[in-house]
């Protein structure tokens, strides 16, 4: 059994992430810290969890946590998981950090769109968690970024068509829904029940931080750098993600065509649905699993592409990765633990 | 392995029964059924399945169905559960009917809330499928009657109070709140979204069908013909129901005297969480789970005890305790296949 | 043109009065406050306001207000409406307080429920603010005490039976159900999109500090001491509050009977409407406007009544009740300002 | 007073017509039409009106309404209009058709998207009714196509920079989403509560029978053939349209000189609010009014402009344009019966 621990378990994610743990096979969990809830059960926090786990939160130093577990999961703001990471990584455990603070390669951009880089020399150390991509990389990882909620929904759905250089890179518009959790647990204004619901919203346009993430691995796959429009927008519904991505196509190419690059680019993905032709998928089905659904549409009269992918955004876009990514470091399958059927309705 | 078949599993019960059969570790479902549907698979009717399941809708008669299953569920409408069910009985398939066919053991209280019945002399060989209640008898069950929803969150909530004795029979009145889920999904006006979202109404006040079914049970427990007002209500969310149920009590008691009652009672249940003195449940706290949470509340100023319950009523109120039912039945760990995590938020 | 004006304008009730007040024909407002966002327009802090008004919230003390002003409403939070209180009624500015701190006249009562009062003097001064029953007191009126939501759609439910002395007044269970937005715009985890929504829950189980208020106007009404199971819940919707009413009838009565009572107590008011026997109230019915309409059941079976009604929890809960007092103490129609029809869906 | 009927009252764009119509102080409503429910009062199929009219539906022939009305609108499907439409013309009473059937100037582009054309004579006589950008048209009209709801939202949105030349016709993209009100009150599994709930999807992809109706309108601002990408998504909510619309910029701009051609070109309307720089739309501010709100951006990265507009799909996209095409059409002040605020929250 792999002994794991969740650093700053107590939001959304956290707890999601303890959900898919406390279910996997192969893991005991040995810590789930929280500064602000230390002491006490997670079911007094959650009560979902009541009967499920005894666990309760601590307030340990990454040096307590470090000396009991194989994996740790950092589930902590950017600009605070680049403050414990050096000491996580250091003592040899591996690390998935579900922050943003190891995602972008150019500490400069880090730096443009977040903040100074407290780590700035572990950057290079981290791998990309996107196992559809970097799968190799990922099984030989000791430290792995783990990828945004937005970028996950808007890569994997180009990922096949800057392969094989079917669109025009400079057409790309990512036009992005994301559920209410996206925002996590904090007390703010816009969160609120009366605030979302009867709601929706665009916000941050053109200047979410998750573009320069989106755009790095994008220009990775193109070997190109790529310049994208991306739009967030605030739906009425706890989670999932949905990203209508639109692209210049170069030349004429049939729906069934840009089909078969899907199909074949994911065929044996278990996480990744390729929707029928004629048929685009919905948040309300990958709710509560790993999943990334994704439609293609051809609009023959525009000579575009639009791409809808869709995930659960604290599961494909965060927690469920983190484990897929654990699995895969520790050569354990890399569905383990998550072969939840979405819940629905 | 057991092999299992589901009569009738295109609604929202027959895919959640599909949803945790397809996780259980001990079964093989060998077909499922829907006229509707015929020749579909799954996941063309449920999204959600994609790459889950192969499985198709068939339209098999119960004979054909019997010859290759050991469990057969009946996830139809009342009225043609007990179509089918004798020939499904007669053939030694083990069966559980999830409909309301067979709950009510006097045949003329059935036809007075129902419809004519087609097999009066089957019912009594049924045995009413709440473990909680009846786990021995279900243990040598070969035919069970699977419980409303609104029944077990109402049975459940009473039971302890009933079996002490310790409140006034002729006083219980059950204010119950259901998802909408509940309706299925038949195209009715009142399920239209836009007709439930924003909503909230009680309806059938005091003329619900599963009124007799509450009573019957709440009969047994107490030991006394009881009669209750039941009103339920619809909540604009997808799943759960919670009941908020009034009773006299016979003489003063505090909150810590009826939570030991409800301790004692449910102790050793793993489906029954009964909620910390001064903690009330919330039907997103057993989103997705087979869990039903209690909430206890005396007001001293009226002489009155409340209970409170929550469950999903697609698993707890309908497949989840269906499968428990199975597992029973089988020789089965009663939680196989059951040990699911609420899904929050 | 009366010169009106709000003191503590920027939570939910609040800006709700402003929406009723600009759609007045017969009101000038001078002034709205709010400390929080001084100097700010309204249509900054609410954007429905865009061009419909160019108000900016003030930060005026109550003399201020009250030289320009006629009437004064005040939205403050109980326990801040006392402290300016008896500055704006000494001024003769007719007042209109929809906190609690004026609603109960026994002040031990309120020093019991709610904190130690500051101003005990003007208590019995406040004429309490339900037009239906106090009409006459109100047109004549210089301060009114604004009914709780809840109250208003219990004692609206209740009068007409309590009234003609159909029930046993020992046995009144109120099962109401609000909206989120009874909640207010604070900052609060359980006030969150992700907390709500598809959540259902009771809380303050026979706590609620609307209790005494209803049981003092239940008890003016039968003319004796009145104690009620009053439980409220949260219902995943911006507004309406829905109350389930239980009583013991004294006798046989029938649905048509009650029917006539209610006809007869109602019969010419604008704002409650009777819904037809067999049919039952939905918040979604009175969204957004004034009116609260009741459903009536009884349940034969078991001697009891039951009572549904629905309100507009931000409506005839709170600002349009609270100008439907302002045109009775101003000697305007009653229903100046409150046309509107419920916006559905 | 003008004398209006309604033909077609009963969908959720016909009773919200009559919401208005109800409400406006210079109409007298002679007739509503349905054959589904005529004999009922609207009350009994909208309880909302309760109180607030004592109209009945009737099956009237469009003699019986020519008859006694000066305005008739038509709120039927696309399909039916075009049967009854020649009558009232004819009759000379000033016709509002709510339908698609005369929108598309071209009869053979209406043909392809929608079916056979059943009065290809009269489509010449349409004016098509937006006032915004043909106000002085309609003031002379007898015959209006009222524009659709997604139409209405991009068409407002796009107008001020194609008429000032600023972007490349070529490149257009407008992601919509709208509410669940939007697909009408008929009974289709996908419109069911828990099908919708909890879901967000996108929808017929560059084949929705408004791309020909926006495309129409933007080529005549532009005085250029446009074609556009056009993907409408649908919202778990009850009303609203966001339309999200990109497109290339001829030359650099900044978000100020954008937002100096929107106040220019929209500086005196009052239903179009151009929101401050910095600001975006949301639903919830225009739910229930005629407003179409509009947020600007610029990703001077890509070089696009981005327009979010916001309406409510019922008013500004259906019966509010529709009242206010017939007050302009009868010499009535443009906002005469339409200066409701928005009900927020």
């Amino acid at each position: 059994m792999l002994k794991v621990g969740i650093y700053g378990a107590s939001g959304y994610t956290g707890q999601e992430l303890l959900r898919l743990l406390i279910g996997h096979p192969e893991t005991d969990i040995m810590a789930i810290t929280s500064r602000k809830f230390k002491g006490m059960p997670v079911s007094e926090v959650y009560p979902a969890f009541a009967g499920m786990t005894d666990l309760k939160f601590v307030d340990s130093s990454p040096r307590q946590l470090v000396s009991s577990c194989d994996v740790a999961f950092l589930a902590l703001p950017h600009g605070e998981a680049m403050l414990v990471a050096p000491e996580f990584v250091a003592a040899g455990v591996k690390v998935i950090d579900l922050s943003a603070d190891f995602r972008l390669r150019d500490v400069s951009v880090y730096e443009t769109w977040y903040t100074k880089h407290a780590a700035p020399d572990l950057v290079e150390k981290a791998v990309y968690g996107l196992p559809e991509l970097y799968r190799d990389d990922l099984k030989n990882a000791r430290f792995v970024a783990n990828p945004g909620c937005y970028p996950t929904s808007i890569i994997l759905g180009l990922a096949p068509l800057l392969k094989d250089g079917c669109i025009n890179t400079s057409s790309i518009i990512a036009d992005s829904k994301s559920g209410a959790s996206g925002a996590g647990r904090e007390l703010q204004l816009g969160s609120l029940f009366c605030e979302v619901n009867e709601g929706f919203k665009a916000y941050k346009i053109g200047s979410h931080r998750h573009t320069p993430e989106i755009e790095q691995e994008l220009g990775r796959i193109a070997k190109t750098a790529i310049r994208i429009s991306f739009t967030p927008h605030l739906v009425p519904a706890n989670r999932g993600i949905l990203s209508t991505i639109y692209a210049d196509l170069h030349s004429d190419m049939s729906e069934s065509e840009i089909f078969d690059i899907y199909e074949k680019f994911y065929g044996d993905e278990k996480f990744v649905r390729i929707c029928k032709p004629g048929t685009l998928p919905n948040i309300s089905s990958v709710r509560g699993s790993n999943n990334c659904d994704m439609g293609i549409a051809v609009d023959g009269r525009t000579g575009r592409v639009i791409i809808v992918s869709a995930i659960d955004n604290l599961v494909k876009g965060a927690a469920g990765q983190a484990v897929q990514n654990m699995n895969l470091m520790c050569g354990l399958p890399e569905d383990a633990g998550l072969n939840h059927i979405s819940l629905f309705p």
